[in-house]
């Protein structure tokens, strides 16, 4: 049930496009690759934020857009058919800390969307 | 195909059932909640645990277990019949910062499973 090749194939360019996106701060694909609804949650290193609405305005309204960075490792599992997660490590350049990015994917009729997100950065402390 | 009630229900209990063992620190059942795989991938507030085995032995050695916490908001959606999204913000005891974990579960052979986590306290900046 887990590692489909096929959908693990299909996930792998959608986080490479997300990450090409987030790096030109692409507010048009970053936004279609978010499901369109309420049910959407992004927790940012910053904020927490709920339904797709409050995503949307809060890429608006930061100037520049995510802060450059660099995937140092990162893990995509297929469930099923239709569901996928992509976990990683990042660090921003000039940055100290090791930042995480998990996301929660699945297969709707206009596509693969992010359902969940959730970005931080590793404290000192557990 | 988001929040088919029964499933949501079984989720709920489950995510019940996961918060009283953290707080509890009943590692028995926290490591019977997570995918026994190399596939699982735990993302904490101070540590980013890759495959089953790191999130065990992470347990194992914590004193004292995860620190006592309050949840302030949850959302849960299930997609499908066998996979759903837990999110959360909890504030620790006597901590300031607000705390946020999100969870993927799967449902297997073995009843439901969490195959990815990712635990963080929120930043003050984004």
């Amino acid at each position: 049930m887990l590692n489909d090749p096929e959908t693990l194939a299909e996930i792998t360019s959608l986080a490479d496009l997300y990450e090409k996106a987030l790096g030109d701060n692409d507010l048009g694909t970053l936004d279609a690759l978010f499901h369109d609804g309420p049910e959407t949650v992004r927790y940012g290193v910053g904020e927490n934020l709920y339904g797709f609405e409050e995503i949307h305005d809060f890429r608006k309204r930061r100037p520049g857009g995510s802060p450059p960075r660099k995937v140092l490792r990162r893990v995509i599992t297929a469930i099923g058919r239709d569901v996928a997660v992509v976990d990683l490590e990042f660090q921003r350049l000039g940055g100290t800390k090791i930042g995480r990015q998990s996301q929660t994917w699945f297969r709707t009729g206009q596509g693969w969307k992010i359902l969940a997100a959730h970005v931080s950065l590793m404290a000192d402390v557990s």
